[in-house]
């Protein structure tokens, strides 16, 4: 997926400049955006006294910023809160590539990492809003019919923001790619497609009596 | 999943011992190694002049030892080929769960967290070794099947080993948990379940003439 030279885009420097396989690069913003708002699930990389961790969390985005999660006694969110920098990814894999050779086993991905410094959300109305928009991105109008948070909950969370500095996409969507003396050999080939479907609901044992499921949750079915 | 006290388990300290519900946490090898072997792709946490980075990409294991491959002129693998702390973690999204306030929104899933010094695999015999037992763990009898790898195509490969020093496991798997007041409320709540699942494969359409799909990737199927 070229970048138009015009296009709005990230800017690339030596940290975020896409080297191996760099034909499949991208910076622009629309491209980013389209990676990371169609995931939920992001790999945050952080440094803690020179360890680096590796935390899975979900995420959303507003604009150029990203915003997760979790206790206000996390460690993550604490040490992130100091300003520290991060590295947020978001990864699709769509399939396993199966080609003549081992050397030319493959797999077709969408891919995203985005680097700033982190902050902490410190303005509880700020916070309270951010809350709303992580419920909402993930489950619109849903949280208008929520038991509304309790001040001690606004206060037991936290919430990191992270202005997006520099941010690379990279997308591979090739198939099987084998060396073309290979493709007489009598080697089986194959792309395997990989997704990520959602099961059968399960309500609530508890629900009170005469609910129906939502409208709003028509999108999330099976399949 | 609670560790038998008595069970092998990676040692804990205050780098990997789960502080968050850590309710949900186990160490020992048996609960890490499934998790482990149940996924392929990783994200890997890495630190390159301080700036912490998070690549994804597949990995395998054998024994206390995990490993990952790219090419020899990869920047992630030649950082991390000088001997430096990383960060492996393998994550398992199960279920969105929806509860009643936006508070007791969650999740259900399982993770894995893995911390070691990584090194590159040097020895060419052990590293053409490594790459076949990365193809035979996702594809079981395939290997032998293949064009096999040229000493080139060994050369452009490296190979990164790194053994566990520390280990965590994290998992959920409670559904909805609302406040015992909430049940009350007319709001509905569900378990969302999540799912990786694999599509219809798509034969290269270069296959030599006659080839049928080899019995090996029987277990490969689609749903
Ligand atoms: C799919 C998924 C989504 C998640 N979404 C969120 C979210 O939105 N908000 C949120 O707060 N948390 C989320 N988590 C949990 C998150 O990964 C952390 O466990 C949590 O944020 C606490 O972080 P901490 O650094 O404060 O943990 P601490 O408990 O202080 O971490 C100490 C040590 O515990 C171990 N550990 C911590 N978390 C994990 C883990 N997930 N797997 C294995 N070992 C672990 C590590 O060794 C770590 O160094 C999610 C986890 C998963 C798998
Ligand atoms: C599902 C999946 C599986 C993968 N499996 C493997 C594997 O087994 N072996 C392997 O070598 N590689 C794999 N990759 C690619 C891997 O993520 C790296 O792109 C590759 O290892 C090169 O790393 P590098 O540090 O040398 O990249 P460089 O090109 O030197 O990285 C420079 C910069 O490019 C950008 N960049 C690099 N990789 C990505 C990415 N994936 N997404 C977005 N931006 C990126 C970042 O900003 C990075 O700082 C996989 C990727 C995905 C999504
Ligand atoms: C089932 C087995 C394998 C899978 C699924 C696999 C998958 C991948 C993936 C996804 C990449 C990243 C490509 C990119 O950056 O876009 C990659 C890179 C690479 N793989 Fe593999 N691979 C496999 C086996 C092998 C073997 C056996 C070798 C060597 C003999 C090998 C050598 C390489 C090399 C050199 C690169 C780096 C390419 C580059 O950055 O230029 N792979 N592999
Ligand atoms: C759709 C919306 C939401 C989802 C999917 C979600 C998901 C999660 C997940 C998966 C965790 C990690 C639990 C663990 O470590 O095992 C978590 C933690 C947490 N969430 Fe949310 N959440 C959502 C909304 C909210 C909201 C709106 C608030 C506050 C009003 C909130 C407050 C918290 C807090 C305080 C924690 C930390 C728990 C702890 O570490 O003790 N969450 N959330």
């Amino acid at each position: 997926m070229p970048t138009a030279p015009d296009a709005a885009a990230y800017p690339v420097d030596a940290l975020n400049r896409v080297k191996r396989c760099n034909d499949r690069a991208a910076y622009d913003h629309a491209t980013v955006h389209a990676l990371l708002d169609g995931g939920m699930l992001c790999h945050v990389a952080w440094v803690l006294d020179g360890q680096p961790l590796c935390t899975p969390t979900f995420y959303w985005r507003d604009g150029h910023t990203l915003y997760w999660h979790g206790s206000s006694a996390s460690r993550m969110l604490r040490q992130l809160a100091q300003g520290q920098p991060a590295c947020l990814t978001v990864t699709q894999l769509d399939s396993l590539v199966l080609a003549r050779s081992a050397y030319n086993h493959s797999a077709d991905y969408r891919s995203v990492m985005c680097f700033g410094q982190a902050r902490l959300l410190e303005d509880p109305q700020a916070k309270a809003q951010a809350l709303v928009a992580m419920v909402e991105r993930l489950f619109p109008g849903r949280d208008a019919t929520l038991r509304p948070p309790t001040a001690q909950e606004i206060k037991a969370t936290a919430v990191i923001a992270m202005d997006i500095e520099r941010a690379s996409a990279k997308l591979r969507d090739a198939g099987v790619v084998d060396d073309e003396a290979d493709h007489a050999l009598p080697i089986w080939a194959e792309r395997l497609p990989v997704h990520t479907v959602l099961g059968e609901p399960e309500p609530c044992s508890r629900l009170a009596e005469g609910l129906r499921r939502p409208a709003d949750l028509a999108g999330w079915r099976p399949g």
